[in-house]
């Protein structure tokens, strides 16, 4: 099997956030397979394949890049942000763990990238700067009951938290939950960063805390940061705050 | 004040995971301030001086680079892998929050990059495909109680957990007793990728259980993962193993 099946993230924002090596795996690709927007960051060339799909076809595009790549393509997938993070590289896994014995012969590479929370926490300062959790909220993968019990439990165990996929149009409850439970543990002061749609011309970066947060403005495109017991907001006169998680904790 | 300090990382292994972005910045740059070894992967330029420190020193350095800064000068700061993640930005934040009033004026800025979990994710497939914890086992900066509780509650909430400093020439005990605090909840049979040097020439990547991990080839260089209970290995003939975390988890 001659085959290659390379994962690239575009990080989430500008074309300056894509690593050369991930630039250099899509000019080199045969075939692109990827989210519509995805791939329409990407510029026609004569001698490539481009092959959209819609967002919640995540588990079937992985399937046709490892039979176009069992085919003996030079196949890129390509995902947002960091691939291994909520995207792409665990649909293609998974594809590979329940798919045919010869998609496990196929040279599999993933190019790491930069994940939203990365951009997100560059953006303030360093509220990741220290110990954090990384919770997807969104419950149509797993039951509300384990994501509470887990917002719960980093929340005791004083982890800063960033959280993907806080909100749909559908799906607008479930942050207002996640904060109730994170108050219960860490009160309401601890500082709060939203980045929407972080890198994007229309970003909007607000510095809050838990309890100040306005969960209406919460949408998809935006990655939620809630501070631990040591993460500061430092004022600054005139320019926005900094938010940092101190590096030292001093007691249990 | 005209003054000019961005925080950027090159990533944990070769030029190609440095982002536009960053690469941009330093090349803009007046005063380059850094851990000798990075500052080392950096051409000489003849407009730029370099300022290199050692380990160490973060919070010296990132007060060095504030004053430069604060006199006119523009100034990067470089870390590796992210800056945000256990590295620069944090000591710049810290130096901004404990000194003199009108740092807090200087324009400050953080570049995103690959942290080195993401870069051993992606060696591997994707287990960090799914929610997980990042925790640094150095007990430099927090008392070890505090990293167990996190270990134990993290471990409970059923996280993929990325270990950061994991062991150093004269701390060696801590990776062990991390390991004996996840199996009490999650058993000997999850998955453990060690990642020594990720992106480097002398790269090892292991797949290995929390059982039957060697942890006396976990050195400072060493970024360890460890599965949840839904992280599976994908054997392939001839072919490393893959690692990823299900997106679905069935029950609390």
């Amino acid at each position: 099997m001659s085959g290659h099946l390379t994962v690239v993230g575009l990080g989430p924002g500008p074309n300056d956030w894509v690593t050369p090596a991930a630039q250099a795996a899509i000019e080199n690709a045969e075939d692109l397979l990827g989210y519509i927007p995805y791939l329409n960051r990407i510029p026609e060339r004569a001698e490539q394949t481009k092959h959209a799909s819609d967002n919640r076809e995540e588990l079937a595009r992985a399937g046709d890049a490892l039979a176009l790549a069992a085919s003996g393509r030079r196949v890129v997938v390509v995902s947002g942000g960091d691939p291994g993070v909520f995207a792409m590289a665990t649909a293609v896994c998974e594809a590979i763990d329940t798919g045919p014995q010869d998609w496990r012969q196929i040279d599999i590479r993933v190019e790491p990238g930069v994940t939203a929370m990365l951009a997100a926490a560059a953006r303030v300062g360093a509220p990741l700067g220290h110990d954090f959790a990384v919770i997807s909220l969104s419950d149509i993968l797993k039951p509300w009951e384990v994501i509470e019990k887990r917002l719960r439990l980093t929340s005791e165990a004083d982890l800063a938290i960033a959280l993907y996929n806080p909100a749909s149009k559908t799906r607008k409850e479930q942050i207002q939950r996640a904060f109730t439970v994170l108050a219960e543990t860490r009160g309401l002061n601890v500082p709060v960063v939203l980045a929407k749609a972080v890198g994007r011309k229309d970003e909007e970066i607000t510095v809050t805390t838990l309890g100040q947060t306005d969960t209406d403005q919460i949408d998809m495109r935006t990655l939620v940061i809630v501070g631990s017991s040591t993460t500061r907001t430092i004022a600054r006169n005139g320019l926005p705050p900094l938010v940092y998680t101190d590096r030292f904790v001093k007691e249990s």
